[in-house]
């Protein structure tokens, strides 16, 4: 059932707007979200939208690897007990994320900020692939840590012919049946690569 | 599996502490839009805070009704095609709106701003009790629309004694099946009370 709209203020209706434009976030759950601010005290709402618009104002990105920071060099690349000629590319600052809580990289990252997609309109001059292509003369590993769908395989077959004539080795992901999954439920894909991409049993 | 904090940047842990503030947005989903936000260009981004900040700075309350309001006094209120002597009393500015939605009502209403609740420390003092008593002197019915629910209840039996003495007609909302509703899936409280409360059949 659609839900019908008469705002008995423009200022509530103009709130909602914005905080609908949010993505996952619907009018519903945005007029929500507003009535609840309202009720909050007026210093918190400021404290709310003031660490929302210092975060867009006076955020940096990192002047090496493109990662979001407080500061001109992120804290991974002034660490000097990383591996600074390991360069793993990803496409957003989440990825990083998400690698780093594994705990299992030492090396350093290149966050491309998207993904070649013709379809959203996004080409290889609209990410950091030439800033990408000037690091890698120092490097002797890069590691393409892209998602397995078609257009994280075309970026990472662009990005390959970029930097191959350097000579820097390029490898990627391991894909396969995920930790604990059963064979009964993997893809026949993914099933079939674990297959021609087995590894030697370590016990 | 709990999510492992270890954030690139303080501003973005701060962001991400505001907006997981909200009710109902965990901390990864306010990190994802942290970072939507981080992508959108800074005009946008203020747009979208002042439209916030509009709301709870400058959003009035009728002086009347206690609804939201752009003006002193809310649209509601100043149509004089309505009718003035019979008064709605709600939980909240979203109630006004759904029952608005109806297009079945041509009274005003007047908005408590919450529900009598010891569990939450809402006493009636906190509710907009006090300013319909004195409206009620120039009413004809009182409609009591709250929630059916013990809290609900106990406001509706609060607000009664107040104002019975007034010698208005005080009424509450139809309870019984949904229009649609099959009976098997009815809880019994509603089917039994649709019992006792049955209606003459208007075919």
């Amino acid at each position: 059932m659609a839900y019908k709209e008469n705002y008995p203020s423009k200022l509530l209706e103009e709130a909602v707007d914005a905080i609908s434009s949010l993505p996952g976030v619907g009018r519903r759950s945005a007029l929500r979200l507003a009535l609840h601010l309202l009720k909050q005290p007026q210093e918190n709402v400021h404290h709310f939208t003031k660490a929302i618009d210092r975060l867009r104002d006076d955020v940096k990105y990192c002047r090496h690897c493109m990662m979001i920071s407080d500061d001109e060099v992120c804290a991974i690349c002034s660490d000097r007990s990383r591996d600074h000629r390991t360069i793993c590319v990803v496409e957003s600052v989440r990825d990083v994320m998400s690698i780093e809580n594994t705990g299992q990289y030492h090396g350093v990252y290149h966050v491309l900020g998207g993904i070649i997609s013709p379809i959203n309109g996004i080409g290889p001059s609209d990410l950091t692939i030439r800033e990408l292509v000037s690091r890698v003369q120092d490097a002797t590993e890069v590691i393409l840590a892209l998602s397995g769908d078609v257009e994280g395989e075309t970026t990472s077959f662009y990005i390959y012919r970029q930097i191959s004539p350097s000579g820097v080795k390029v490898s990627s992901l391991a894909r396969g049946l995920g930790f604990g999954d059963d064979l009964e439920y993997a893809d026949e894909l993914t099933l079939g690569r674990s297959i021609v991409n087995r590894q030697i049993f370590k016990p």
